[in-house]
């Protein structure tokens, strides 16, 4: 049932012979994990590829991995991305790179919103955040993690069907997003959406959604909405398998 | 839009006049809020009322609420309960808190795993958690936050439907858990379940849910299984208005 130790490498796909680990996972192999000559492991590209090999030590700091079966596992059939406004705690950002590592998502786009002072940024951090997810629940792809210097760009790039996080339905019974290859989740920023960006969001056609009459921080939503979609396009297995009795039924 | 500073006080339900605020929320309104006499203020009791009311400050240290307002929530109709192998980990754990009153859950017990060798316990930083989270999403009710000595003490006590996640269905297709008033939904340990463990889950006829062939660490699992089980039960808000395209229909 266990796993080897997962590790990270830019191979190409279809690489055979040796690979060799990157400095920092290979001290992480030897001094962390204290692996040694022979030993199983698997090696990720973030791209998809995995491979199974043998860990070989050459000298106190080149580690190879002998490369001994090699998959490719398809990208999810459904492109998930998040668009969230930029958030301005390190601790929300690494939590919802973590989340949309672990719910299948492609992308994660963090969009300069009107209401935030501090600007958008992608730093190294957020990549390696990804990638030890990968590394720790076995998904094989690392999110594209990208800026748009406003929603309205995120958007005109986009060009998809998208679902919007709202507080307020004012009763309205919006239109379904109807999905086939990809799926935006746009949430807002701390501080909430501008005038300016609420038009836009209405120019683009983006379907509402709400989590109901209770107050969320940022990453708290798109943490639900990315599970809850991840849910319906089959990245967390099947439904569950609950069903309400009518007096328990909230449709009912 | 924007809702008046909520604070705490273990006040009685039909309470009126005013409601003196203990110490630490008086700090933190006089200090941290920096409020005055006579602003509006929200105060609930965590079991579901709240007043609104006007500050009043007298002396240094006394602050009270006089009641304008009360509101009373009904508990939500179907009582939802996580019960989590006791977590190592303080982050975890608070973590897991947090997300259990944002999705709306009635009680969280954590059970001791045979394969934990930290003691489960509670501590007042777990309700002061639910509390302060209670007070930012605006969720009315602190959660029961317990204990018990084993898995089967937990079941035994609870006698009603549950779900449980696993890793591998190995091709069941389970009865669902049919719920009217409650459900418990139980995820492992770090470690996972022991032999022993699995055997109660059998005999207590929980429903197996699995959330796909990645591997989750017990909070994330907790906080996905919570936020998928309040979306059935309608905690979260009508159901995402997502439609898939017959080839992103993933029970096509």
């Amino acid at each position: 049932m266990s796993h080897p130790h997962r590790f990270y490498a830019p191979f190409a796909p279809g690489e055979s012979g040796a690979i060799r680990l990157p400095s920092e996972e290979a001290h992480h192999a030897l001094r962390v994990a204290r692996l040694r000559q022979g030993d199983p492991v698997s090696v990720i590209n973030g791209q998809g590829d995995e491979i199974r090999g043998l860990l070989s030590v050459s000298g106190k700091q080149n580690v190879y991995v002998e490369v001994r079966e090699q998959a490719a596992c398809p990208p999810p059939p459904v492109a998930l991305t998040l668009a969230l406004g930029g958030l301005h705690q390190e601790k929300a950002l690494q939590e919802v790179i973590r989340r949309a590592v672990e719910t299948g998502f492609s992308r994660i786009c963090f969009w300069q919103a009107e209401h935030s002072q501090k600007p958008v940024a992608v730093h190294d951090k957020c990549f390696k955040t990804a990638l030890e997810t990968c590394k720790q629940c076995g998904r094989l792809y690392v999110p594209v993690i990208d800026t748009a210097p406003s929603l309205e760009q995120f958007l005109t790039d986009f060009d998809g069907p998208g679902i919007i996080g709202v507080t307020e339905m004012e009763g309205k019974v919006p239109e379904p997003a109807v999905i086939e290859t990809r799926l935006a989740i746009v949430v807002g920023p701390e501080g909430d959406f501008s005038v300016r960006e609420r038009e836009v969001v209405e120019a683009f056609g983006l379907t509402p959604v709400s989590l109901g009459k209770y107050i969320y921080r940022s990453e708290t939503a798109a943490a639900m909405l990315m599970t809850l979609a991840a849910s319906i396009v089959g990245e967390l297995g099947p439904p569950l398998p609950i069903s309400c009795f009518p007096s328990a039924d909230p449709s009912s």
